[in-house]
């Protein structure tokens, strides 16, 4: 008998109907002899009617009573979903947060969890109960009702599984959401991408970063510290999806395991600045100041002379001017060139590792294809080209074909089988 | 600098508009240089639509489930209440009743308050911030959410008055409400019904058993206990409303202070039973076990034989027939008769205990007006007729006339200038 912890998106208790589907989910797993814990986000739209109730009463809400306002989305989807099992039979008990001992740190509105004390969940699944926890809030040591911010129910449940130690004892922490699992690449984008039985951590951080909205950053890296499998999948359907796990020998195998766009960048360059130290940090400390998030860095140098380019949200380029402009004023010296209409081409895979030649093959292909690449980032498992956006789909197409993709997600799927013999 | 507790109802808080005018008023007693603790209910229908949502869930959600889903709508209002405050420069805190220290007794949907522990409104109230509290709820010593059930609010507001003592600094709990304050009779019926400045608990009491909707019973008797002066004055009106407190020797100079009308009864009677004892113990058992509320119970004995009567609403008639059969048959004597079509008239007033007469002026104003009485039954400071629903309006308007209510409002006015002075 494992124990698994079953996280429930907003959409998927978005009204009765969907919460009775996701409590015969639950009871399915009980039925198979397991444990389970419920994690669930608020209903549907409830989070944004709340924030528009919100505005109505006050241009300015405290984050403070914004949280204490927020919470209660979950609260009620936790009593609904236990009530749907109860009346299937399945003993269920609804806890905030702070019941199942969700410790934050009191940062409102964007809390971080600093411990979960299991001991309320392990006495209610000792007593043979599904505890049906609200994802997305904490409360804190001084008994304050904190929200965890973005992604916050994924991490909710992913902190769970953690401190009940779920995968030594053969279960996981599933993600039920409205995709199958994690692609090779948007099959929005490209048709044949293909679904990948399985991920290590790294692998899906990086390409959470990189726009894949399967899963919350927050959550993976939590499960990475943690050890948490985690298996993404789809809400409605019985199909297996996707096991984030760690990195194992034969992963190594695979080198490309995923190819991401991101649309819509514009490139931010200082040239002919003075070689000094310091420049970089006052540059890109005014650039965090207007509140910009910043894509890649790029710094090349030529003798005293250098030239740093980023890459920013094209919607970003008018803040970006300003704070640049001034960060020139003050050195004194240099001039700014901002280029618009770019995009950017990455594939990751924790194969590059031990595989060289994974960037070449890639600038190659697209250097037949007659693509121009602007611009070239790399970390251990990933290699980033910003190139034209007019040219952004057929470059993903080609990195997608030329690591094989399309057929990746079967050669994963014999990998998963051979982990599970 | 006095403390006191305001408490807003769900119709007072019901979009964000009220929510201001609630916040003005609070701001205002702070002006005057007052410290406030608010307790608020749930927006308008919010609870309604609540229920309503558990039904679509399960025909039979748990209580359990019912108090977490319920609890949300206090949060939502207290969070959207503090931001109103915040918003006019007034520092206030949203707290969930378990927050405010108020421990309950664990029984789902109908727990009591066990206790207040004090602390943390003390130390809001000494950092100058306003404590914005969940009404209706509390936290049992298990750590699980508890609702108080009907007239929950009211309770919350008069036991934080009563653990921070306010009547003792000069101040009160003030309820806001939809209505003036109380009045000798409802003045829908009786046009020249008259307010009253000030209403001992007991009459209150009497009053509220008998219909008026004030105030809940619960919060007066909580009241009373403590000593808690209770205000009851209109949300949107800044007119003085009606002072409920303990009783003072001058209360008694008034005989009656309040006539109501319990219109739709049905009167039950036993007839012709055996005068033993743990008959009329078998037949209210019966009646209870039927989930019925019995309102005035009369007994005549001649000999050994009995006659018992009692009424009822209306509507539990056919219920209470069917129970008060089988007890006919086990006492295997006696016949059953129902009479329907009939009303109570009631006057209430502390000063019966120190006049007499009052009864008879009551009979013989009826009697005059050839209005037959069919039973009377008296408490300490009540005098009930059962009669003709046809008659009850008039009636009404006779008792009210006898004992010059229309003018007993203004008595009680001078009463209470006298007593602040």
């Amino acid at each position: 008998m494992a124990t698994f912890v079953q996280k429930f998106g907003g959409t998927s208790v978005g009204d009765p109907q969907r919460i009775a589907r996701c409590a015969a989910r639950v009871k399915q797993r009980r039925d198979e002899g397991h444990s389970v814990v419920v994690v669930v986000s608020a209903m549907g739209h409830t989070t944004d009617e709340l924030i528009e109730l919100a505005g109505r009463v006050s241009e300015k809400p405290s984050r403070r009573e914004l949280d204490m306002l927020m919470a209660t989305g979950e609260q009620v989807s936790v009593a609904l979903v236990a009530m749907a099992l109860e009346k299937l039979g399945v003993p269920a008990i609804s806890l905030t947060g702070g019941q199942a001992g969700i410790l934050t740190d009191g940062a409102f509105g964007r809390a971080r969890i600093i411990r979960v004390v299991g001991d309320r969940l392990e006495q209610e699944l000792a007593a043979g109960r599904v505890p049906v926890v609200c994802g997305f809030q904490g409360l804190s040591l001084e008994g304050e009702i904190n929200t965890l911010g973005r992604g916050g129910s994924d991490t909710t449940a992913v902190a769970l599984a953690a401190a009940l130690r779920v995968g030594e004892k053969g279960g996981c922490c599933e993600i039920f959401t409205d995709v199958d699992g994690v692609y090779t690449a948007d099959p929005r984008l490209v048709p044949n991408a293909s679904k990948l039985a399985r991920i290590s951590y790294e692998e899906m951080l990086e390409l959470a970063l990189l726009g894949a909205q399967v899963m919350h950053p927050r959550a993976v890296l939590f499960g990475e510290r943690y050890g948490v499998p985690i298996h993404v999948r789809h809400s409605q359907r019985p199909d297996e999806g996707t096991m984030i796990c760690r990195e194992t020998p034969e992963m190594e195998d695979v080198m490309v395991v995923g190819a991401a766009l991101k649309p819509d960048l514009g490139r931010v360059s200082l040239r002919r600045i003075p070689n000094n130290p310091g420049v970089q940090g006052m540059l890109f400390d005014a650039v965090a100041k207007a509140g910009i998030m910043v894509d890649d860095i790029m710094q090349t140098e030529f003798g005293e002379i250098a030239s740093i380019s980023f890459t920013v949200d094209h919607g970003d380029l008018a803040d970006v001017k300003i704070a640049a402009s001034q960060v020139l004023d003050r050195v004194g010296t240099g001039e700014l060139a901002i280029e618009i209409g770019l995009a950017k081409i990455s594939v990751v895979g924790t194969g590059m590792k031990s595989h060289s030649g994974v960037a070449s093959r890639m600038f190659v292909a697209l250097g037949a294809a007659g693509i121009p690449i602007h611009n070239i980032t790399t970390s251990e498992i990933k290699i980033s080209c910003i190139l034209g956006k007019e040219h952004a789909q057929k470059a993903l197409a080609i990195a997608h074909e030329v690591f094989g993709l399309d057929k990746i997600g079967a050669s994963r799927t014999e990998q998963a089988a051979a982990a599970a013999r």
